[in-house]
């Protein structure tokens, strides 16, 4: 152990993550040479604008040349916290070419370059660390990696976009309809100007390819996500689900089964008496199911300055501490295997149907008829409000698989009588006993 | 890194979870060269009857002598699953003293000599890791030590003991008394011959001092713990905290104030809102307050054989890697401050005290009188049944200092008019707002 070493770190961005990073830093000084026997040093800041001021953070440390953080042998670790695909992906890369250590928070980039980026850095004896990139300051990388290692995880289940589940959250407690809840979203910073990534699920998607390649020591990607979003979720489905003992939340899940992997990220069902039923506002939560486990949950805050910057200083210590003892690298890719993943046609799921229906009779035999040809059994059927010569009512379908039901959707779509098929929404499988 | 090392390990005790831990190391034997770079092989099992057959286990791994395993230099890792202060502090003394790095789950152990073994391990850059000694399965002393590492950790609060939680939900859910309750929870299986340990808050408080120590940096022991069991709550309790919207848990419970840590196991008064609230039945869950992180949770199994063991088994994953890398000790006591301890006296709290007095004019007024005489605020005070001339009165205490309560206490006890003070209980800060 080098004790008395000064480790010296370059921070790429300095938007709020890179700023509530550089706080810690500071606030921390006095405590870093006990925590990881060394002390700890910005060198170096990445921004766009040098001219522009930034209280707290001394003028002479600002860069906006990558060069000067590249030629510096004596910067240790980079810190990605700018965000994006390009330049982060070439920085990073050059980094651990060059030897550097990288703490990053981008989901962007590691859902879809993960791989690639973790081979650089086990091809030059480096750390590339991320935790802050899912869950924002849950711990829960690392617990996979290490305190779950021994574990066969088959299903992971989580809560992890904090702009929907506030959504959510405001359209199940205060009736508010998808696009109010949004704009308050908006209002109150918790969305951005362009919403997209968030809305449609894509954030979430991200962070599941992440945490379902760690989980199941098997690459996916981005790309492999099946992604649906809440922007067509009413307050109507909010009620009915209610009536059935239920809330609606935008669930990214992935499992670990026999014919491959399935994930996807949906709106779902789930009974409230389920843990993540109660996960409200912009918190977020992850439920692991490992064989010698059992179940498992982490709760807190996915986003925010210092919440994700917490992750990523956690990330940043335990480089410290590698590079201390000179064993960086001491934990790289974890994705040996290669376990395919299930087509989206042949996942089994339950579902929630609203639909509105002729009220007049056969219809229902006709409609039962439909379902029951392709195989997806009615749990459940309730009749709601009749609306002129019409009826609401609602279904919910048991476990079958999505091709099945998307065709009994089809033909169902081309009856006369079914004037509308209004929602269709995933149940989690604990809905029916 | 030396990838075809085979690692070597001897587990003392063949209890339940030295069972489990056999059990996964044979069960993840072809995934182990992946994530450890080395395979890794169960050398010795110490046991106390060598002539026990134990089924699935080869008899020739079976030693009733210590010194089969200390002696053998070819054992890089003792696994500690015995229980118990002696011979097991002195196996891992002798252990980390030869080199060999050690995992343990003996929460007894670490709460009290936690310390000096640390030491120890630090002296012969060993390995000394002990996540299974508090809550089970859950991930928790890795993500404080490692995760949390750069936020300052002001509070922890967990219901840490399975069987009092056990306990507890059926004493709410089925409104059994706490007689009852234990009886069921014995032949289940949840509580032990002699419950003691469970019952009376010792298990929690040794727990709650490791989970502190690390929390806060410096050392607490389990003698620095006020405990206080749930042996004394009652079914009326249990409703009369339902009527003010709370549920009874026996909460552990440690704050780094100003002033010094305060640590503490008793039963409590939670919101029903509160995310502990619903941790029900055996599970586990560990509140944290991070300066940076904000609140998070984390919640599982807390006790079992597979739980505990993947528990254990996550530190000798982590062992391994160290080895590989030969980084061993890379972590070790994270203990470098010595805050003082707050005595008990001087801690405050929120209280819901049930009384039975003479239901006589001017009674309330000198209950209320001398509460009030000791800095004893009445937040609530609901009159409920009249027994005969008597009627019972309950209280919430605003927050006060334990010596002025108790002062008010025994000044009331004293009172003619006062005929019972049949219970006292503490109670959440958010349950007054």
């Amino acid at each position: 152990m080098e004790a008395d070493k000064k480790i010296r770190v370059a921070i790429l961005g300095s938007g709020t993550v890179g700023t509530g990073v550089y706080k810690i830093i500071q606030n921390q000084k006095e405590e870093f040479p006990h925590k990881i026997g060394s002390e700890l040093e910005v060198a170096k800041i990445l921004v766009r604008n040098i001219n522009k001021q930034r209280e707290g953070i001394p003028s002479e440390i600002l860069t906006d040349k990558w060069a000067d953080i590249i030629n510096d042998d004596s910067i240790g670790i980079v810190i990605e916290v700018m965000g994006g695909i390009e330049p982060a992906k070439t920085y990073i890369s050059e980094a651990l070419t060059k030897g550097k250590n990288v703490v990053t928070a981008n989901k962007d980039l590691m859902a879809e370059y993960g791989h690639e980026l973790l081979e650089t850095a086990t091809a030059h004896n480096c750390d590339l660390l991320f935790e802050a990139a899912v869950a924002g300051g849950i711990p829960i990388i690392r617990p996979i990696k290490q305190c779950l290692a021994a574990n066969k995880i088959t299903e992971i289940m989580g809560i992890i976009n904090g702009t929907t589940n506030f959504i959510l959250t405001k359209m199940t407690e205060e009736g508010m309809e998808f696009e109010d809840a949004l704009k308050l979203a908006t209002e109150l910073g918790y969305a951005e100007a362009d919403p997209t990534a968030d809305i449609e699920g894509l954030d979430a998607g991200r962070k599941i390819a992440i945490l379902a390649s760690i989980a199941f020591n098997s690459r996916v990607s981005f790309s492999d996500v099946y992604t649906e979003g809440i922007s067509k979720i009413t307050a109507k489905d909010i009620k009915y689900a209610k009536e059935l003992g239920c809330v609606i939340k935008l669930i990214a899940t992935a499992k670990n089964t026999e014919t491959g992997i399935e994930v996807r990220v949906t709106p779902m069902f789930i009974p409230v008496s389920h843990p993540l039923a109660s996960v409200n506002d912009s918190f977020n939560a992850v439920f692991v199911h490992g064989d010698a486990l059992g179940d498992a949950m982490f709760y807190g805050r996915g986003a925010g300055e210092l919440p994700t910057a917490s992750a990523v200083m956690g990330d940043v210590i335990d480089v410290c501490r590698n590079t201390v003892y000179n064993c960086n690298g001491r934990i790289g890719c974890t994705c040996y295997k290669n376990i395919p993943i299930k087509s989206m046609d042949n996942i089994e799921s339950k579902y929630f149907v609203s639909t509105l229906l002729e009220n007049k009779s056969g219809t229902l035999g006709a409609v039962a008829n439909t379902f029951a040809g392709n195989n997806a059994s009615i749990d459940q059927m309730v009749q709601k409000n009749k609306i002129g010569n019409n009826a609401e009512v609602l279904f919910i379908i048991d476990n079958v698989q999505e091709k099945l039901f998307l065709r009994s959707i089809k033909e169902l779509s081309a009856m006369h009588y079914v004037k509308e098929i209004s929602s269709i929404i995933r149940v989690h499988n604990d809905i029916i006993q």
